[in-house]
């Protein structure tokens, strides 16, 4: 009998293996029965934007933490498919960062392809609300459509959970956060600077993203943003209106005390202290936890769940490479799930992740984590048939992002990268980042020559 | 064998159950083995303030929405418990309106003699995550731990709803809402009224809540303050900073254009549209939809489940009465677990709820909702030893106090109203409301002689 795996999540991950087995029927291989569980209305996970925050329109958590004029936070060079090159999807050569309309459609662009096949294999507006591992094998997956309220059980053999984890927002506590007067908000929760003008802003978190929320409020208009950090400065040259302070200590009212001892009076906290793992339909026995980590916890290859190796994870690695880590995942997963890719005993297994484990716990800095999961990606795929990434010219590319970013904060998002899949340079777009170009997909394709 | 209900929820109307069962127990029934399941730290519901929005520090969606500076929307002498006294439980009489935290004390010290007993009873920091029935009878019902993230699967005989129905909040949508550059925030998220100092704020909405809130903005310095209303216009006499405009239309940007063809600009709109019957741990055929009303869907007597008797909601009904009401719905959710009331066959439930539904529908205005809702709590309570509400009593201070919100929303909190249970005047507290008295408990007490 043909096997069932129910895969939760079609965003960037899930939309991968559905491609991935896709391919892999045209080449004819006997491939499983997918059934795709997607809360969201569309496919696209993170990059759908919802102006709401709380609930979604069925009452569900909010599941993307996107927000207006997003543009990507690392070159589109280094999150290009090898197999599909800007260039070609947009006809033209466009600038090393792209709005979130525009990300977005490069994604969906991907899978064009095969759309109408595996479209039909997604129950969108669905959730699932629990999974059972069963006595005699495999699992009842209880989902509910969203729409008609209807819940079904399901029996599947296989699990495949591409939920993410940037839907859940991690808020740590501090002593006397509750007499804050002002909004304390998580990022998951930002929409847009506006609510910030004119506010003496905190940003707690002092991540990529947490850099760029700094960033989005200073550019419009906020009175002052200060970013605290965790463990070190960052290498930020901050402008007039910017500063840092190291890890907050405690509130009281609107003053907050910093790790130095020092103490500034602030109207809004916007925590940028990210995201936990969060699968609340799971039973702890198959659910991933820990922090984010370039090797999470208990993940074969990052992919197979070592405690139950008929449960797959796609995308709970923390990301570099985004979009070819986690195509690399996809294909590896397929392969599994096709029995190409034989899931090796406990020891073995073992060996594996430890080895990877306290490889990860030598990383020394950027270049180190680079090419770490530079290697994991190439491990990935030796096992595969996924496009090849150039892992060592996009690290480079990283490193030269990271450096203009260090250089200036405000004008690093115009800079150009050159893609290490055709060798185009990326074009100009004329309007500088800080002065807020129109971030829509038309306004923003309207900029180059096609 | 002892029969074994799941109850889902120890907010108020929880704990009046868990009490009533004690309190039967004492006066020798022999009474089922119950378990509470409650998401949060501790029992209070909705009375519990949480400094986080979206997720909670479990990473569970935020239950209440309370915010700093609530106090009750009605006097207190509306709310009371009949063998509770507010007296008794202060020792001494207080003020009319409480702040939140003196309200959640009441609550809590009204269930302290038998408090010992019940809290054990209750799994804190646990969620239900499915309620299946099952085909031999009874329900299993599978919760998390959320500390230690252990899931079990346990069958009950019964299980009784009781997890609120303000907690998922209710975002309906406009046209162009999405280019609104602002923060659209939902009242739920709301706990502070800073972020909307010096702003142009729309608040739609006009229930009492979203009037409250409007007046929080408008006494915390926002520029100006309008209600958008639905059906009709309110009969407040607005103060300067403050007005109102009917049904919001669409949005081009900061522009809002309402039903009347007018338009203005805002700074921030803040939803006060509601919130949504939401059981994601429920089954259709299990699970409460539609409106908020005074006899919900479904409902026979407001609480035993039509369609399935073995399910019981509490709280589901929409709230006059509040306390009074959760604990007539209490006593007579226990006397059907007791089996001293019997529930009828389904042609006679659906007799009784089509008889109160059409009664519903000739509601022409607050006296005769109040008159329904009074009459409501005298059939439950007339089927139990539920203490006796003076329901006319209760219903003429409700309307002396609507009648003070017409003539000044800004001093209707400041009013004395008699208790209809002790008889007491209530005692002036010195601070006008509009002078932003002291919220906390302590403070709060200071201000009344024992």
């Amino acid at each position: 009998m043909r096997e069932r795996v129910a895969l939760i999540g079609a965003g960037p991950s899930g939309m991968s293996l559905l491609r991935a087995l896709a391919l892999a029927e045209d080449a004819g291989a006997a491939v499983p029965e997918v059934v795709a569980f997607e809360r969201q209305d569309d496919w696209g996970g993170q990059w759908n934007l919802d102006w709401r925050t709380g609930a979604d329109r069925h009452g569900e958590p909010v599941h993307s933490a996107m927000y207006r004029d997003l543009w990507i936070n690392g070159p589109k060079e280094c999150m290009e498919y090898p197999d599909y090159p800007f260039d070609a999807h947009f006809g033209r050569a466009v600038s090393s960062y792209l709005p979130r309309e525009a990300m977005r459609d490069y994604i969906v662009g991907r899978v064009a392809e095969v759309a109408g096949r595996i479209r039909p294999e997604i129950r969108f507006a669905t959730a699932v609300r629990w999974v059972q591992p069963l006595e005699g094998g495999g699992f009842a997956v209880t989902s509910e459509d969203l729409v008609t309220r209807e819940a079904v059980t399901e029996r599947f053999d296989r699990v495949v959970v591409a939920t993410g984890h940037f839907h859940t927002p991690h808020l740590p506590s501090w002593p006397g956060v509750e007499t804050f007067p002002g909004q304390v908000q998580h990022a998951h929760d930002y929409r847009s600077p506006e609510p910030y003008t004119g506010r003496r802003v905190l940003v707690v978190g002092s991540s990529y993203s947490g850099q760029d929320l700094a960033l989005q409020l200073h550019r419009a208009g906020a009175a002052h943003v200060t970013t605290a950090y965790r463990a070190r400065p960052q290498d930020i040259a901050w402008p007039a209106g910017m500063d840092e302070a190291p890890e907050v200590q405690g509130f009281d009212g609107a003053e907050v005390t910093f790790a130095d001892g020092s103490t500034a009076e602030y109207d809004a906290v916007l925590l940028c202290t990210g995201y936990r793992h969060h699968y609340p339909f799971l039973p702890r026995e198959l659910a991933l936890a820990g922090p984010n980590l370039l090797a999470p916890f208990g993940l074969w290859k990052g992919v197979v769940w070592h405690a139950d190796p008929r449960v797959l994870y796609l995308g709970a690695t923390q990301q570099l490479f985004t979009l070819t880590l986690l195509d690399a995942q996809a294909f590896f997963a397929r392969d599994v799930l096709l029995g190409r890719v034989p899931v090796p005993d406990e020891e073995e297994r073992r060996a594996d992740m430890d080895a990877w484990f306290e490889r990860m716990t030598r990383i020394d800095g950027p270049p180190a984590a680079l090419a770490y999961q530079g290697a994991y990606i190439q491990d990935l795929s030796s096992h595969t048939d996924c496009p090849e990434v150039d892992v060592e010219a996009v690290a480079r590319t990283f490193l030269e992002m990271r450096d203009a970013r260090i250089e200036d904060v405000r004008t690093f998002r115009d800079r150009r990268h050159r893609s290490t899949v055709t060798g185009t340079l990326a074009a100009a777009h004329p309007v500088p980042w800080m002065d807020r170009p129109d971030d829509s997909l038309e306004e923003y394709l309207h900029r180059f020559p096609a």
